[in-house]
């Protein structure tokens, strides 16, 4: 099982744009994405910041996530309202 | 739901050490905390890492989890390992 850490600064003032479409890319995840186990968007406690915990089998379940067609489309729409790169760690478990 | 991230720092060398308490902590929680979803412990990429992932029902199952004696002896037990204090991210489920 691999999990990924993903943080993402967000536009101040975008936050609620980025979040429709973080949570649309989240269902598309669920539905369509069974190496997939987690995928969850989360409010940090700092101001326009969130995180994605996920969780995956394997790393070929990662790989299959980043080439799906929602990934693609949705990561992108999602990047117009980010502030700079996420900043992505990728976790083993122990 | 509420998810913790808490990463941690060990002294060089400790790793098998810790990474036995952790374990024994982490099945701990499994076995006695209904309230927590996910506890495991991952490697993080940098030497001497770790990240706790967490999953709780709401704030009250963490309260609880920091008041079980399982959470109290072995957390003492980790420190000794520990390179300085854990640091921990509360995240609140977008």
């Amino acid at each position: 099982m691999v999990s990924i850490v993903a943080t993402i600064k967000v536009k101040p003032g975008q936050e609620a744009s980025f979040e429709k479409v973080a949570k649309e890319l989240q269902d598309k995840v669920a539905a369509n994405e069974p190496g997939c186990e987690y995928y969850r968007l989360h409010r940090a406690p700092e101001p326009a910041t969130y995180v994605f915990i996920e969780r995956y089998k394997d790393q070929a379940a990662i790989d299959a996530h980043r080439k799906t067609d929602h990934f693609r489309a949705l990561g992108k729409e999602m990047g117009q309202f980010m502030d700079g790169p996420p900043q992505v760690l990728v976790l083993q478990e122990a």
